[in-house]
């Protein structure tokens, strides 16, 4: 599909089944509305499948990851080869998200979007997916990132990726990143697409001291002077000052919109990626669940540009997926007190 | 055991292993406690249990319930018999506690501390105690609820609860409550033992509109001004305006302390309990982790006031243990983190 195509088919959530689901909380035996975000997720989720019945329990994680030019620019505690050390840590299942994602019974397929060296998948436990735009972005400080026809490749890549696994039976989409350097250009697409200045977008990432914060706020500066990103235009913001990973991850939340399936995002670099999904087709967030808020310096201003909640706040900041992980269990939890409580009829209880 | 052994037993958790397992989450292949507080969860674990290898997999909850006099002055928005309808719901598996419950892992069992009604378990699913001090406690507007005996008695039920499970292999504690009327007694505690005020520590409980919510407030201020409870004496305080589920839930936590297990508590009421707890004995708070933030008001100055900080906040307001449980989910995460993420060195990641 065409991402023309992709956008057209998008349509809101509407609140018909939200209304019902609403309806049916109401009866079970418990004070109105006592388990709060418990009750609002599930009947979220009750509008987005079109159903009473909503089953998040095949839950899948797409790991995107991807090299960025900019790394060359010092703006990371660690050095680039870390990038494909860690895909193949992934690959083993040794990592945070492998960990947690095994916690909340969910599945992960690790992708390269863009990392610069090849991938041997001799001892991967994991499925792996070659989607290899190109062996790392371009310095954003110097010029675009990609050509935007690579950046509509990305989107276009994620999106395949989630449909398959939407149509093979997935209920649940988590997003996941990895990319030494990769906090920089979500921080410039973050200032950039909410409309925020570099300063109050950039964070210390993977932990980066106070010279190199102010090395990379003014990276982030130059790469927004340099490249003038249109606001307006996700592809352009995208492929001026984004990465391969982070419109792998727009192309993920664009394929569980036009699904009509949930998707959980992670942190400061999976929400970049829903800022470029929402840039392209607005609707796209009715389908995203927040994760978590990261400890990432901007991004609670990213998620109320987008108009969503976090569902935790653990001061993490590891990326990979794991918050969206953990908010997984709790979803899920908020599904099964949706099916399960017993209504105040079932119960025998009476009501206040 | 005596109330008083049992406190004399009671050790801090010394910072010994809390700093061997920080040394190990440092070698963690993810950026400097990337991972927030899973691992300041993680390694008080470690310091609870004096081990590197926590281990929280058999978790169990004591869902304790009471009856309070206080019900008739019109301070809850339903009927007292729902205490009693509730707790066979409990048995029978349908209630919030009992799927959230199922949803991670961790087993029910049922206390009668002192609620009017008989308990017929003729359809249980579940183990029940029966420790009912008294058929609910007096109402606190007008005296005392409960001998000073019964105080001790309460949390001698709980502690002797609590000590066998430890003593069966339970890894986890979970405290949950039930009891209409039972955020007053709650709150009054809150009051004393924070030496905050009625108004500042008042909610809405199970839903009571304005005009409740002042005679809640005006019914507290009097239950304090009559009783006149010591908030040096937790025993006097937990007699004079407090109730037996509340005596039970503090005997609980008394009893991980004893036994060196962690304990997560929920809202509102089994803060109160923690309350309790601290004023008998400040060391035992080391072993408990606050689950949620409850809506009720009062709720946040109470874990202030214990110095605990709680790991979920998503407007619950249901008590029975449902924080709890949701939070042990994310507790379970933590130490699988510090568990199964491989090292920098074991990945073959390098170091930044």
């Amino acid at each position: 599909m065409k991402l023309e195509e992709i956008i057209k088919r998008i349509q809101p959530v509407g609140d018909e089944w939200v209304l019902k689901a609403r309806e049916r909380t109401s009866h079970l035996a418990l004070p109105p509305r006592a388990l709060g975000r418990l009750h609002d997720i599930a009947e979220h989720l009750c509008g987005i499948l079109e159903t009473l019945e909503p089953d998040v329990s095949s839950k899948v994680f797409l790991v995107m990851a991807g090299d960025h030019g900019v790394a060359s620019d010092g703006v990371s505690a660690f050095p680039q080869e870390v990038t494909g050390e860690m895909v193949k840590n992934f690959l083993r299942g040794g990592a945070g998200i492998n960990v947690l994602a095994r916690h909340v019974g969910a599945e992960v397929a690790v992708v390269d979007m863009g990392i610069i060296p090849d991938v041997v998948t001799v001892d991967s436990r994991h499925r792996f997916h070659s989607c290899k735009v190109d062996r790392g972005t371009h310095n954003i400080a110097k010029g675009p990132a990609m050509t935007r026809n690579q950046a509509e490749q990305s989107v276009l890549h994620g999106f395949n990726l989630a449909s398959e696994l939407f149509s093979s039976g997935a209920r649940l989409l988590g997003t996941g990143d990895m990319g030494i350097g990769n906090t920089t250009p979500s921080a410039a697409l973050g200032a950039v697409l909410t409309r925020t200045s570099a300063e109050l977008m950039v964070g210390r990432g993977t932990g980066i001291d106070d010279d190199g914060l102010k090395r990379k706020t003014e990276t982030i500066r130059r790469a927004i002077e340099i490249n003038r990103p249109n606001a307006e235009d996700g592809l352009d913001a995208l492929a001026k000052v984004g990465g391969f990973e982070i419109g792998g991850i727009a192309g993920c939340i664009l394929a569980a919109a036009c699904a009509r399936r949930p998707v959980v995002i992670d942190g400061f670099i999976s929400t970049a990626g829903a800022l470029v999904a929402q840039a392209l087709c607005p609707a796209a967030i009715d389908y995203v669940f927040a994760g978590h808020c990261s400890q990432e310096a901007g991004h609670r201003r990213m998620l109320q540009h987008l108009g969503l909640e976090p569902i935790l706040d653990l001061r993490m900041r590891l990326g990979e997926g794991t918050g969206a992980a953990l908010a997984m269990g709790i979803i899920e939890g908020a599904v099964r007190v949706f099916r399960e409580v017993l209504t105040f009829e079932e119960a025998g209880v009476s009501q206040g």
